[in-house]
C-alpha cells in the first residue's frame, strides 16, 4: 500500500487528492495547506487524514511513502527537493518548475536516489490525447506536416505568471508526447497590454529536426470566445482535435496530399504536381475514464513496479525548457532560441 | 461615360468585366486574352465588344479611357506602366505588384501624370469589412488589444506564388484597411513541404507602434477543414467574423476588461486587479450588395471626380511591403523585419 | 424560520435539500428515505437532521412546517394528500400527480385548509424561461404565431411512465407560462417498439383558443443526437432557444412578416402581399443564478406571505391535465382531444 | 437521339432544359413559355432552338419524343394528358398533379400507349439520398425505428398552395423512396395565420403497415431559421442528414438499443431491459455529381431501354396521394386518414 501525502488543498489539490484516495494501492494518509481554512476543509472531507499546515513537517513524516505537490510553481523546486531528499516519491504539479536547471536539478537527484517523479500533465491520460498519440503511433496520418493548437478565452489573468506559463503547458507537453521528432528552435511573440502585469496574449512557434514539420500556439486570455482546437496534419490522413465539443471531439479526416515531380512538362519545365484527396471522415468514441484517476493510478504502479513513467522528471523539464525558450524569444522580440 | 478596356479573362477576370458592364457610367468597350478560347468567350457574352489578343493593343486604343488588369501578378507592373504611360486609369488585380519598388513606381508615375489607379483589394467592399471598419471608426471596441486571422483550407495550390502571395494580401489589406495603427516590424515562420513548391503554409506576426498591439495571419494550404475567421478585441467590445457563416458572419460580443492598479494592497505590494465583463452579443444584419461591383462603381466616381480612392496605389503597396516583408522574415528563419 | 422535511432522496431529493438547506428562512429539519442506504447519505451531509425512514412519520412531525415531496410520480397524491391534511405546506416534484383528479383533490384540500402547494417546474426558474417570458409579456414578439420544441435524446427509458410523462411535463409547463392563450385541445401520435415497453417517441399537437396559434413537441428516447430547442415565432420578432448552448442559449431574430391584403391587384383579384422582414439578431446575456435555489426562496416567501405562487397546484393541475389528454389521443390514434 | 421539348422557362425550366442540353443521348430541340420575355431568354441561351409561345403548339411538334413540363402543379394533368396522347414520353415537374384522380388518369393513359412518365423528384438523385437508401437497402440501420424530417424557414409565400404542397413534397418522395414499409395512413396538423392565405406551418404524421414505424415531417415558411434536418433511427444505427451542412451533410452512428425481455426479475415480475450502446461516428464522403443531370441521363436511358424508371407515374402518384390526405387530414382537424 503506497502511503501519500498531498501538499496544497487549493483550487486542484482536491481532486489530486480525492483520486489518490480512491486508487486501489494508495492511502491517503495527510494533507497540508498554508490556509487554515482550506485544511479545516480537506479534515472535513477526510476526517481520518493527518492535517498539518507546514509542508515540510508532511515531507519529514516517515509514514509517507510519496508526497504529491499541487502549489504554485514558484515552490514546486523546494518542496520537491526536499521530498526527495526525504526519500519520497513525488507527483509534482505542472509545469514542473520555474527553471530548467531546477528541473535538472531535481531529475538527477531522483536518478541518484531511485526514486520516481511524475509530472501532473493530465491531458495526457485523456482519451483525445491516448487516441491521437495511438493514431500518429501507428502511422495513420502518414507524414506529418504540421500540429497547429489553439487555447483562448476570456479568462483569469494570473497574478504570478504570464499567458505562456499558464496555458501553454497544456498544449506543449500534448505535443512532446505525441509528435516524435524533436523540436530544436523555438521563437514567440506576444504583447502585454496592461501596466505591471504580464504577456496576455502570445503565439509560439516551434521548429523541429528535419525542417518540414512545424509546431504553432496560439495562447491568450483576451479573446471573446473561448477555443481549443488542435489540428494536425499528415500526407495522408489530417485530424481535428476540438476539446469543447461534447461528444465529437476528435474528427479524422481521410484527406491528404499526393505530389509527383513531374520532369519534361510543357516546355521540358521541371512541374510539381500536387493533388488533393478527400474521402470520409470518422469520429471515434473515446475513452471515458477521469483523467485524472488513470493518472493517480499509474504513478502507484510506476513506484510500485519501480519503472519509469513516460511523464516522468525528463518530460517535465522538457516542457520547462520550452517555456523558458519561449519566454526568452519572447523578451528578444521573436528571436528564434535554439534548444 | 467611362470607357473601359478588360485584360485578362480567366478565372477572376469575367467578374471584372460583367461588374463594370453593369455599373452606370462605365461602358465596356473592349477585351484581351492571351488565349483564343478565353477571348471566345468574352465575345460570346459581350458580343458588342472588341476583342483582341495583345494586351497592348487593348492599351493602345484611343478610344479607352481605363484599363481594368486581370492577369497573374508576375505581369502587373509591365501592363499597368504601358497603360499609365498611354494616359489609362488603371484598376489592378491584387497583389498590386511583385516587389514594392514596382508599385513604388508606379504609383509616382500615375500621380506625374495624375492618372487614378485602384487596386481591387474586393473584401474591403462587403458588409463584413465595411461593418467593422464602421465599429472600430466609432471606438465601438474601445482600445484596441489584438487582431488575429486564420485562413486555412486544403486548397489550390499555386505554381508560382507561395501561400503568402496566395491568401494573406485579403488579411493584411483588410488589416491595413480597418486598424488605424500603423504597422512597424513583420516577422513570419513557415514551411515548403514538397520539394520544389513554395511555402504552403505561413504563420504572420505584425508588431505596431506603440507596442500593445500586435496582429497575427495563419494561412495554410494543408488544413482538412476550411476556416476564415478574424478575431478583434477591444478593450470594451470584441468581434468574431467568421466568413463561412452564411446568416452570421459578425459577432459583437459586449465583453471587456477592465484594469485597476492598486498600490497597497496586502504587505503593500503593487498589484494588478483585472475583472472581465460579459453582457449580450449582438449580430448585426450587413449589407447584401455585391462587392465587386461597389467597388468598380466607385473606381467610375473617383475617375470621373479626380478623387483618390481609399484602395489607391499607396494602400496596394503598402499590402505589398507587408508581403515583401513576411517572404524576407521567412527566408531568414522569422527574423523581425521592420518595415 | 419555515421548516422543512424533504421526503425522497434519490436523484432530484439532494439538489432540494441542499436548496432549501441553503435558503435564508428554511430550516433543513428531516429527510425520510425508503432505502437505508440513500438515508445513510443524507446524514452524512446533514448531520443535524432527523432521518427517518417512514415518510408518513416525517409528514406527522409536529415541528415541520412543510414537505417537499420528491418521489415517483405514482406516490404524490398519497403523500401530498397525507401532508396537506396534516396541515403542511408542499412542495412537490413534477409531474404533480398522475391524474389531474388527484390533481383537483389536492388543490381544493389545501385551498380549504389555506395551505400553499408548489409544484417543482424547476425550468421556470432558469434564465431563459424567465426571459422568454418577459418577452412575450412586453409584446416584443408581436402576435405569436406558434411554438415548437424538441426535446429528444438516446436517453433513460423510464419503467413506470412513456416518454410523454417522462419528458414533455418540462415543456408544457413552459409553454403553459409563457404563453397567454389558453389550450383548448390536443392531439398526440406516438409508438411503442419494445414489446413490454411504453411509448418511446411522441408528437404532441396543442390547439388554441382563436386558432391561429400552434403548439407542437416532440419528445423521444430513441434519437442519436440530443436536442433541446424551441422556437416561438411572433409577427415582429422570433426567437430560437437552444438549451445546449453553453453561452448563447437565446436567440432574438428581428424577423417577421408584413400581410397587406390587397384588392384589385391584376385582373381586380383580392391578392395577399406577404414581406419579410430581415434584421439583427441579439442574444441576451441570462441571469446566472441556480433556478432550484430561486425555487426554494420563492416557495419560502409564498408561505410566509400567504401568497399563492404561479406554479401552484392549479398550474401543476394544468399540466397534468395536458398529459392526461395527450395519453388519451395516443391511445386513440391520435385523434382529437379537447381540454 | 431523343429529341426534347420543355414547356415552362421561369424559375426551375432553365436547369431541366440546360441538363437536357449537356446529357449525351439527348436533343434539345424547343422551348415554350408564354412569357414573351422568358422566351427571348430561352431563345439567347440556345439559338439552334425553335422557340414557341403556346405550349400546345410544342407537344404537337412531330419531331419531338418527349415533352419536359415545367410548369405550376395546377396545368400539369392538361398538358401531360395531350403530351401522352400525341405519343411523348413526359418528365413531369413535382408535385405530378394537383389531384391523385388526374394521376391515376395519367399512369393509365401511359401504360395504355408504352410511354415513360417520370416525375421529377431532384431530391432522390443527391448523393445524400442515394447513400442513404443504400444504407437502409444493405440493413445497416438494422430495424428501422422512426424518420423525422424538419424543413422549415422564412420563406416565400406560394400563392397556389399551401406550404404541405410547397415543401413536404420533397420530404413525402424521399422518405417513400428509401423506406421500404408502405404508409397506410397519415394526420396533419397545420393553421392558417393570414386572412385569405394557405396554410403556412403544418406536422404531417404518417403510419405504417404493422405499427412499431413511424414518420414526422415538419413544414413551416415562418421559421427564424433556415433547417433542413432528418433524423432515421434504426436499432442498429442511426443516422442524422443535414442537408445545410456544405461538408458533412450525413452522419452515422453507431448507436442502437437493445432490449431484453427479462422474466422473474425482482419479485418474479416481467422487466424489460433497455440498454444503449454508444460508438463511432461516421461521415461518408457523398457523390457529388449534380442531381438534375443525373436525373436526365436516366430519363434518357429509361426511353431508350423502355424501361420504367423508379421515379415514374406511379410513385409521383403516391406522393400526390399523401399530399391529399395530409390535406383532407387537415380540413378535419387532424383525424387520421386512411390511404
Amino acid at each position: 500500500m503506497l502511503k501519500i501525502g498531498v501538499i496544497g488543498y487549493g483550487y486542484w489539490g482536491p481532486n489530486v487528492a480525492r483520486n489518490f484516495h480512491a486508487v486501489p494501492g494508495a492511502e491517503l494518509i495527510a494533507i497540508s495547506d498554508l490556509s487554515e481554512k482550506r485544511l479545516g476543509l480537506a479534515k472535513a472531507n477526510y476526517p481520518f487524514i493527518r492535517a498539518v499546515k507546514e509542508p515540510l513537517e508532511l515531507i519529514r513524516s516517515t509514514d509517507i511513502d510519496a508526497v504529491a505537490i499541487v502549489t504554485p510553481v514558484f515552490s514546486h523546486y523546494e518542496l520537491a527537493k526536499a521530498a526527495l531528499l526525504a526519500g519520497k516519491h513525488i507527483f509534482v504539479e505542472k509545469p514542473f518548475t520555474a527553471t530548467s536547471a531546477q528541473a535538472r536539478e531535481l531529475v538527477e537527484l531522483a536518478a541518484g536516489k531511485n526514486l520516481r517523479i511524475m509530472v501532473d500533465h493530465t491531458f495526457l491520460f485523456t482519451g483525445a490525447v491516448k487516441k491521437i498519440k495511438e493514431l500518429i503511433g501507428s502511422d495513420e496520418l502518414g507524414k506529418l506536416l504540421f500540429y497547429d493548437s489553439v487555447r483562448v478565452n476570456l479568462g483569469l489573468f494570473q497574478h504570478d505568471v504570464n499567458v505562456i506559463w499558464d496555458l501553454a503547458p497544456h498544449d506543449l507537453s500534448i505535443m512532446a508526447h505525441v509528435i516524435p521528432a524533436k523540436p530544436t528552435a523555438i521563437s514567440a511573440h506576444g504583447t502585454v497590454h496592461f501596466e505591471g502585469g504580464f504577456e496576455d496574449i502570445a503565439y509560439i512557434c516551434v521548429g523541429f529536426d528535419g525542417g518540414g514539420f512545424l509546431a504553432h500556439f496560439h495562447v491568450n486570455w483576451l479573446s471573446p470566445v473561448k477555443v481549443r482546437k488542435t489540428l494536425i496534419s499528415g500526407d495522408r490522413k489530417m485530424l481535428v482535435w476540438d476539446d469543447l465539443d461534447a461528444d465529437e471531439k476528435i474528427k479524422i479526416y481521410d484527406r491528404g496530399v499526393d505530389v509527383k515531380s513531374a520532369d519534361g512538362g510543357k516546355d521540358g519545365v521541371h512541374e510539381l504536381l500536387v493533388s488533393y484527396r478527400s474521402g470520409d471522415v470518422h469520429i471515434p468514441k473515446l475513452e471515458a475514464t477521469e483523467a485524472l484517476k488513470a493518472e493517480a493510478q499509474y504513478f502507484v504502479e510506476c513506484v510500485e513496479k519501480g519503472v519509469e513513467p513516460f511523464n516522468d522528471g525528463r518530460s517535465g523539464l522538457q516542457v520547462v525548457r520550452l517555456l523558458e525558450a519561449a519566454d526568452e524569444s519572447l523578451r528578444q522580440g521573436g528571436t528564434r532560441v535554439e534548444l
